[in-house]
């Protein structure tokens, strides 16, 4: 994502100071960690796993260069052996994960790292760095689809996502999630998804006449124009429409749409729209932006506000209610033998874990059990093997296989979790057989 | 930052569009932009200025590669002689701006862009995105700072900061805002930002016994070790190490601290603190992190936990409690004429603009006037030029003068603006000859 000469430093100072220690004492053996989450974040029924394929790019191009070895050989914490011993580290592990895509819940694996020591514990701070991330926003972006119906929403917050990769990052995961596309013209160079664009309210200033500047932009993007018509009076600019539509139609130059991005949306979209209609512009439709998150569309869809798009920015893309989800990357095994923290309400459960999952008789997700790899409840597993050797099992599926794949999973969502407000907690039950190895595990620390 | 290759279709399509725009009509002349915020996130005082220096990177290495290009003539939205056009365009602008660590306030502009109408234009989007992220961080960074005092504190929140370059940019604003280091390695080699690390649960867990898993961690680093107590109980684990220290010692072995991660941090930290007391080992400090943010430093200092350093991660880098901030990048001239907008709620003051600063006797902030570039009211003017023709003017301060620069303008902070809770507002006095510039604006239009 980043530039790939800045990966693999890209980790928390700590995983290099206990490579160095594994080092000297020779342990090597084959750690088995999961990522997951712990919970839910306030108001949430559930999650939407992304990242995987940043992260499976990740760690096949994992290494350091020639300009990391020798700072790190510099920096006075590190000695020459073990630097030497990092120089032909790469990731040789196994993968299993849940398919981008997939509903899930807290404590069921998003990912399983099965490597050497080293390596597993490595790649910790960006395998969370980038899945976090795109769980949280497809995660947020989710509630949005499923409170704007079929309407169309576009991605348009590049600028207050925190930095470049968040903002790539984020078109991609919402695109998962279902929207419809990204302002963000790299993500549509880079993935494919499709762009959407109006115009800034700069463009209607540096005109003298408002008229004008519609009528300069339409000439120049003839088929695809948006008009921004809030720069300075909404309605006022909306009664201009009808005769300009009527010029440029003779040119054969069509206006699409209008937005709307200030002051009472739900209010400026009726009127804009009995303007237009009266003006015989019935074919023009209405986009609005502005501070939009799940809430506002649900608020203005509720209203039968007349909008047939919704421009939604910084609060998807920051997941402005909830920015970080509470997520581990934790150890289940080393050498042989499951293990598991205690610490004070961050206990885990040990071991290689699976997830099955049950639907009911019209397809919706009826409960999900997290036991051991080796168990087999009822349902069917979703944790499945993607990388082995540190390298992919096959070709990854095209982002559009994802997004479809994601739209499977949210109509298979029952009623009570597609609401925005919290339901029951889904049923995730522990096997029995988890239960007792976490017991046998504590008991050994006795 | 990202990969340099990425730059420049960094960007929202509309930048886009409206250049072709331009393009067609010719439009060509001088555009003046500003950047500023518009209003404090709830509950805060004042904001930190950050981003400038890689802002001014940005712009000096603006330009289309020849891949992108090419994907724009044949992206289906672009016709080409505008793409043509696009080959040689570089910024050739100046900048006006605030010092990086300047303490400002809403409406007081951060950046002025002034440049041929394309280039203000194109570069909007990831000026934005690069000085709100920052501004953001060492705005919150900078109250976790006033709260701690003289204590240590590290920023260890890469995991679940918002992406590589988020991760990266934030170990930066948060030293600059007064951190006394950051666990991201990457930042370290980069900036020099003086690294902090200690263990994670994973390493105490990899071996059969935690105490075999400190000893091991302190042989490899004699000087740095900080050992990780709160895997299974952390009164035990203390209770284990005064012994340890004494073999340690007598290998020329020195624990630097512990580090408490769960649980209730201050009646864990009074409890370590009379164990290792009672054991001899007074010179271990205990370092807390877990969940922190100001508001979390301040109560364990207010009951007067014996804690020496703070690790703070995810609320300071993701800003959780307002991870945006309200801001905007504003055509205020254009063609030598002063314009602004008049959308509800979001009008702005046009023209191009200085802010002036008195201080009083003791050196505190005493009132700031925002007035027109040419104005001279009383106090010292904030904004500066940084760079002509698209050149820095100057190299760029070091990151410690920069910081160095953000403690003095904290400790000039008045005891009102540095609580944590919002005190009454700044002044920010708005001049006659603004008011009357834009009272001209709005005439016009009429």
């Amino acid at each position: 994502m980043s530039n790939p000469d800045e990966g693999t430093l890209l980790t928390d100072l700590y995983q290099l100071t206990m490579l160095q220690a594994y080092f000297d004492q020779g342990m090597a053996d084959t750690a088995v960690f999961e990522f997951f989450v712990r919970k839910l974040p306030a108001g949430r029924n559930f999650l939407v796993a992304a990242g995987l394929e940043q992260a499976l790019d990740y760690l096949e191009g994992l290494r350091f260069t020639p300009d990391e070895l020798e700072w790190l050989a510099h920096c006075g914490r590190f000695h020459q052996p073990f630097v030497d011993s990092l120089a032909d580290l790469r990731f040789t592990g196994e993968i299993h994960a849940l398919a981008e895509g997939t509903v899930f819940f807290p404590n069921e694996p998003l990912l399983r790292v099965v490597a050497p020591l080293r390596e597993a514990q490595l790649v910790e701070t960006r395998l969370i760095n980038l899945l976090q991330f795109q769980t949280l926003v497809a995660s947020k972006a989710a509630r949005v689809r499923l409170a704007a119906g079929d309407k169309v929403l576009a991605d348009f917050g590049m600028r207050r996502a925190h930095g470049a990769e968040a903002a790539l990052l984020s078109a991609r995961a919402s695109y998962i999630a279902g929207f419809n596309g990204t302002s963000n013209v790299r993500a549509g160079m880079r993935w494919g998804i499709p762009l959407s664009g109006t115009m800034a309210h700069s463009f209607i200033q540096a005109h003298d006449q408002e008229l004008e500047a519609f009528a300069h932009f339409a000439r120049s993007h003839p088929q695809t124009t948006t008009l921004l018509i809030d720069t300075y009076d909404t309605e006022a600019a909306a009664r201009a429409l009808p005769p300009l539509v009527r010029t440029l139609a003779a040119e054969g130059i069509r206006i699409q749409a209008v937005r709307i991005d200030s002051g009472d949306l739900g209010n400026h979209a009726r009127q804009v729209r009995a303007i237009l209609d009266a003006g015989g512009a019935q074919g023009i439709k209405i986009f609005a932006s502005g501070d939009l998150d799940e809430y506002g569309v649900r608020a203005l869809l509720e209203s039968a506000a007349p909008i047939d798009g919704f421009g939604v920015g910084t609060r998807m893309n920051t997941c402005a209610d909830h920015p970080y989800l509470e997520c581990a990357y934790k150890l289940q095994e080393y050498a042989g033998v499951a293990r598991r923290k205690l610490s004070e309400g961050k206990a885990n459960w040990p071991g290689r874990k699976q997830v099955f999952r049950r639907h009911d008789a019209a397809g919706h997700l009826a409960g999900d059990t997290l036991t051991l790899e080796t168990g087999h409840p009822p349902g069917t597993p979703l944790i499945a093997q993607v990388m082995s050797g540190g390298r992919r099992l096959a070709p990854s599926p095209t982002l559009d296989q994802v997004r479809d794949y994601a739209q499977g999973q949210l109509a298979s969502l029952p009623p009570a979790l597609r609401q925005l407000e919290a339901g029951p907690a889904y049923p995730v039950a522990v096997a029995d057989t988890l239960r007792e190895l976490a017991r046998q595990v504590d008991a050994k620390r006795q």
